[in-house]
Order: C-alpha cells, then structure tokens, then sequence
C-alpha cells in the first residue's frame, strides 16, 4: 500500500495548517516587512535533490518557519505600502481551500457547472456593483471572465483586436496606442502578439493621455500606411493613478475605428463607490475592460477579470474544439464555455472567493473598505502637503499618494531606501522622466490609522 | 468599525471549512460523478444582486452543499475516468491554503525570495526525479519555470520561436508542425501569436508523427517561400497517449533550423519511472518541454512547468523593465526574475505545493502512484482485449486505455453515453477520423483495484 494522507490525517494537519494561518495572521507585524535574505539563501538551505522517501507532514510545516519565512516578503503586512496593494482576507483565503479540496477542472460547463455558473453570476453582480454597461452581462451580447492577471486579459483583447482586422493589414503594419504611462503588460502584449508598433502618447500634467497627441499620432501613422488597430486607456496608471480622459479617446477610437481596451487594474475596484464613477465615464463605447479584485478587493491572487461589450469576437478569435472537447451542453449552445475566453483551456474555480469575499462584506464592507483606504490617503498627502521638506509629485484620486524630497532626486531616493532599509515599511521608488518619486499605496487589509501614523513619524525621522 | 475577519475568527472558521472538505474527501464516491444540473439551474438559486450588508460565514458554508455541489462535476471520485486526471492530494491542498494566506506576489525575486527560490530549487529536483538534460536546471543555461496551464506554456514557446525568426519573415508566412493528433492548445497557440501557418502532420496506426511527411511538409513549405520556425511533438496526445518520434523529429529539427517544443502535458509524470523514458529520448536535441503536474502528480491546478534549455531567447522576448519594476537584486544580476518568463507579471507561491507534495510522498511514493495507475490500466485493457465484444483502438503506454464496441460506432457512443449517464463513472467519448471510441484514463488519486472491477463490471451490464 503506497503512502496517501486519509481524510482524518487531512483533519488532523488540516488544523494544524490553519492555526499557522491564523498565527502568522496575528504575527504579520512583527516581521522586518522586506525580508533580509540574500540571493541563494533560501535555495542553500534546500537539499540538492528529492527525497527518496516520503516526510513526515510535521516536517513540512517546521520548514514553513525554518525555510520558507525568511525568505517572504510581507504584502499582507499593514505597513506595506509598495507597489499596489495585493489585499487578502479570510473569507478569499478560506475559498481558496474549498476550491483546492474540490479540485475542479472548469473548462467547459459540463465539467464544472457550479464553477461556470458562479462566475457568471457574481460577474453580474459586480457590473451592478460597479455601474458598467449592462450590455457587459453574462445574459447580454457581452459578458466578463476571470483571467489570471491584467496582462493576460490586456493581452488577449488585443489579440482579438488584432484578429479582427487580419485581412487589411499585415501584423507587422498594425498599430496600438497607449499614453507613455500605460502599464508595461500592453507594451509586452504587443510584442507577445506580434502586432508591429505600440505608440506612446504624450501625457499632460497630471500624466493622463493628451488626446491631441493621440489624434495626431493616428493620423500620422495613417499616412505611413499603417494600420491603427487599438487604443488602451488607463483608468489610474501605475506610476501615479492618473485617468485617462476616456470621452475623448472614446471619441477618437470611433471615428478611426479602434478597439478601445481600458485597463482599471488597481482602481477599478473604487468604482463600487459611486463617488469615483466619473472617472469612468462613456463606458458604452469601450470594447474590454479590466480590472483586478486580486489588488484592491480583499480577493487572493490570481482573480483578474476581463469585461467585453460584445463576446462574439472574443470567442470566435479563441474557439477550437477538437472531438474529446465536444458534448451536449456545449453543443445546446444554453451554456458558456469559459475555455474559448483566453489562451489557457483548464481553469480552477476561482469564482469562489470572489462570491465569498462579495457576500462576506457585503457591498457596503466593501465600499468602507475603499473609503477608509482613500480617507488615510488623504490624510498621508494632507501631512505631505502641510511640511516644507516635501512636495506631492501627482494628484492622488484613489489610494496612492506619490511624493518626494523637495531637495531633489538624490534625497527622494535616499529616502526611498532608508525607509525599506529599516524593514518597518515597504515603499516603491518610481521615476517618470527625469525625476524620482516614492510611491505609497493604501490599501492593505487591515492598514489603519495608526499605521499611516508610523509611516508619517518613520519618514519625518529620516528626512532630518 | 468595518467588519474584519479577526485571526480568531479565521481560526474558528478555518477549522469547519478543514472538516467540510475532510467530509468531502470521505464522501466524494457517494456523489453521481457528473451532476445532475441542468443549464442555469445553478445562477437561478443566486439572488440577482450582491448583497448590500455582509452575511455570516455560516451562511457561505451552508451554501457549499445547498448551492455548489450540485453543480460539481466530481474529478476527485476515484470512479472518474474522464479526460485527463486531475488528481489533488492533502498535502497539495494544504499548501494552497498556506500560500494563499501568504498572500506572495511573486513577480520578482525581491518580492518573494521563498517563492522564487523554491521555484527554481525544486524544478532542478524534477530535471534530476525525470532525467531530463542537466542543462534544464537553473543554474545552466536553461531552466524551468511555473506556468498556469500547458496552453500557456505552448504559447510562450511558440513566441519565442517566432521571435527568434522575426528578421527572417512575416509572421504571416510562418509555420508550424504538430501531428494530426496533437493538442488544441497548439492550433490555438499559433492563432493567438499570429502565426500563419499550423501544419498537420499525418500520424502512423499508432497515431504517432510520420517523420516522412513532416520532412515532405516542411520541404513543400520552403519551396512555396514559406518559413519553417517550429516543431511540437507529443509524449502522450491526448486523444490516444500517442509518442511522436522524438530522435527522428530531432534530426528534422536540426536541419531545417526549427525550434523543437515538446508537449508532455499529460506523460511527463511518468518520466519520474525509468522505465518510460524510452519515449523521451534525445531531449538534448528539445529547446523546450512542458509537463502539467496538476495532472497525474497530486499537485493541484495550475501547476505547469515549462523547461528550456536555453533561457536567454524566452527572457529576451518576455522583459520589459520600467522604473517602478527596477531593484537592486534583479540589477545584481545574482537573482531570476520569473516575471520575464511568461505573459503574466504576478504570480503567485505555486511552487509551495509541488515541493510539498514531492516531500511527502516523496520520489518512491510517487513513482508507486504512476505504475499502480499504469499497472491497473493494464488490468482493464487485459479485460477488453480478452473480450470478444471490445476491441482495444490504441496502444496504452501510460494510464490511458480507448476501447470501442466490435459492433462499431453507433454501439461505442451508446455505451459511453450509457456509461456516464449511470452517474457512477465518467468517461471521455472521443473520435479519430470516422471512428469514435472511448477513453478511459486512470489516474486520479484514489483509484484502486476495485473500482476499475466496477467499471468492468459496469460496462459489461450496458454492453449485454
């Protein structure tokens, strides 16, 4: 008899695992935030090869504090204010396990029901929740899906722009456009699909897209003999959360007959509060739309989704279905078939953490939890905005705040450093042009007051 | 005060949602193996919107058996015989569970050195476990890396082949080789990244790869001006476990310049066994291979890897680095960045799982895991064969065995129908030309002896 682990073992370790969760749950803060590992040090403490014969699980999970500890760097921390966040919360993470014990296979209808269903519907709910087209509802021409990251999605509606415009022009001739701000996943979604020129356009002040530079690059690339195929909108940019002005790209999209993509990776989870809404404005005249509940809305990775306004191109761009694929639901044409939605054909059932995490809190959890994240915001750039040593380098919509050093780059990054240095905070140092900037993201879980507090004294403390 | 889930309460909760899916594990045979929902059966017992206050976790786990299970389709029932396996084990699910309260976002080294790190150590563990070129381990010019799914893996190498020959062509005038059997995901792969041409290739009665017709093909192609970029061979298609020749591929390979992908999706878990590695030869002559532990090895979807034996062209393909991305440890030069790697920035601690389960049951456990399945596979084709009703369609050199009815096609789709229509087993219907037939594979978890006796003892009930 080979070696198995029995439900009751699974009982009994299952416990085990999940008092570790919730222990490292209470002790989150207390680790440096960044951890101090070297390069190789996690692999040296590894040996070189398999082991011949099974382990006990205890030893498993000694290594978790032994190996695995030293070398995590602590996203889920309250004073992690790096890049953007990447929230979880019991609810998601608790999904995640029943989504593991159930291992489903989701590819097609018939081979997973609830996890096709579940999807669908809760990506219903969240058009609801976050006021979008309802065209883009699963019981509309459009429909969402849930992807693995905004690249994967940014990548395929770029695919399908691509695809729809095969016969007038050669790859190599094709032409997408994004602000010179835009997230570097539609730049390697060009490259990836092969389409010939990604044209960056100017920004204005507050870096969002000019409008006239992007009119004017279209037709410049007309009278080359290019063909421009599709434009990407960033609702909150990565560098500083700018807004792309969508009426007027939207307008410019259709009188050249773009595909017009928006990427709301980060803060399209704002948009359940209807205050942010106008930053979104004209959404019946965008092709796709992403966002990410695995950033900002307390859901674990992976959970991108990608809304289109009509599914038809994306599925005829997507579909192959060789005979072990066939079956009745399918061929019904009553069911959806997420496989035909993205390059991947098997899928988990990812949907369930995000239902979870949706009924959880509710819709009004939710929304406290995005307000309270952009409230502390704001409270951070008031204390930035009000001392002499620093100035705010871009407006701050949502949860970002970006400042620097008014003594220039050199104090900004040495800033940037000191703070990550001291493993009490983590922050990103960024640079548009010429100058440097520290990035600070609101917006973990359970960040407080008190932790913008900490931050506020740790960086007064370092800039004397 | 917005509502939290506390550490005490994740405890709490983490405890009953353990001994749900303990319960499962110990019920999953009780279960019709495929359910019995109809289309919108599931999103009808939804409400219509979001709820706007939070609900009680009691509630979310209530609705697992009143709401999700009907509509699970059971690829854990040791009676599923369906498609591929997709087998999970405890300790698997385990690590789900503590990477998902991790909560790692492990796009660059720095920003998860465990995850990275682990990554890389225990895919050097898999070259040496599968004898794969010693050049594949990342401290060579070559590596592996986690991907979600072999259609993404697929993809990736077919970028980078076409990368590699961009000067050389238009995408256009591109081509590739598969069998006639290969995998979907190729086609596929060639749609997405542009390239013009997926040639099928005629397959021998074994439903292997006909090196002849590859060689006529390619020969054709140049002389109609068109580019050969790359080759696909399988170890294990999916319709039959078919092998593609390799060494002869190879020789092909070489000569016309090709890039050389194989796709063992499915098989690459053997290789684990000496005695399959027959059918891998010559993988120093392969640029790139991908294997799906998520399939037969007990590690939970996604889990793919992807192997090349030289990083530098995927890499090259893949990075873009904008400022907010730089950092001291990938500018070291000291450290991999998985990010360039594949399409998608973030990514998550898959590679917690795979190392979890290799400790556990550890290189003897698993490779008993393989020859039970392969072994009990070849109880049951013993069976059919011995049968004057039946008739074995292919070789079985793996865990998967495809039969018909002697009466012919009508009698086979009767029986598969007849088959899962009985709840108590699921099998995959499938076709090659005109002649349908029907696959059984072997390979979940929990299979044994007595329930290939009971799916023998099934089929001969429908086949009176």
């Amino acid at each position: 008899m080979r070696k198995q682990m029995t439900p009751q073992e699974f009982r009994q370790h299952g416990h085990a695992v999940i008092d570790w969760v919730a222990r490292y749950m209470e002790n989150v803060e207390k680790f440096p935030v960044t951890p101090t590992a070297v390069p190789g040090e996690i692999a040296d403490s590894l040996p070189e090869l398999a082991p011949e014969a099974g382990e006990d699980f205890a030893a498993l999970l000694a290594d978790l504090d032994r190996v695995v500890m030293p070398g995590i760097t602590h996203w889920q921390s309250p004073n992690w204010f790096a890049y953007f966040p990447a929230n979880v919360s019991g609810p998601s993470i608790l999904a995640e396990l029943v989504s593991a014990g159930l291992g489903q296979q989701g590819m097609l209808w018939s081979t997973s029901p609830a996890a096709t269903e579940i999807e669908a519907k809760v990506l219903d709910w969240l058009v609801d929740l976050m006021d979008l087209p309802q065209d883009w509802k699963s019981g509309g021409p459009g429909g969402g899906v849930i992807q693995m990251s905004a690249s994967d999605a940014t990548h395929a509606a770029l695919v399908v722009a691509r695809h729809l415009r095969r016969e007038q022009a050669a790859v190599e001739d094709m032409v997408v456009y994004v602000s010179d701000q835009a997230h570097s996943s539609i730049e390697k979604g060009c490259t990836v699909a092969a389409i010939g020129h990604c044209r960056k356009i100017k920004v204005d002040q507050y870096y969002a897209m000019d409008p006239v530079d992007l009119e004017n690059s279209i037709k410049a690339d007309k009278s080359k003999g290019l063909l421009p195929i599709a434009v990407v909108s960033a609702i909150g940019t990565t560098a500083t959360t700018a807004v792309d002005p969508l009426e007027s790209i939207a307008d410019i999209s259709a009188r050249h007959s773009l595909w017009h993509h928006v990427d709301a990776a980060y803060a399209g989870t704002a948009m359940i509060c209807p205050e942010f809404r106008r930053y979104q404005p004209d959404l019946e005249r965008v092709d796709s739309y992403t966002f990410n509940p695995h950033k900002w809305m307390m859901v674990n990775f992976d959970c991108n989704v990608l809304w289109v306004g009509n599914r038809k191109p994306l599925i005829d761009t997507m579909s192959i279905l060789p005979p072990y694929l066939r079956n009745k639901a399918t061929e019904s044409g009553a069911v959806l078939d997420y496989r035909d939605w993205h390059v991947p054909l098997g899928r988990r059932f990812r949907a369930l953490k995000l239902w979870w995490v949706l009924r959880y809190y509710g819709a009004s959890g939710l929304r406290a939890m995005v307000r309270d994240h952009v409230a502390l915001a704001g409270e951070f750039a008031n204390r930035i905005n009000q001392d002499d040593r620093f100035e705010l380098f871009a407006p701050h919509p949502f949860g970002l705040v970006c400042f620097g050093r008014v003594e220039g780059n050199e104090a900004t990054r040495k800033l940037a450093d000191d703070l990550n240095a001291s493993g009490r905070v983590a922050v990103t140092p960024s640079r548009i042009n010429d100058q440097w900037f520290i990035r600070v993201s609101v917006g973990q879980t359970h960040t407080r007051s008190e932790h913008i507090e900490k931050l506020w004294q740790l960086i007064e403390q370092l800039s004397i």
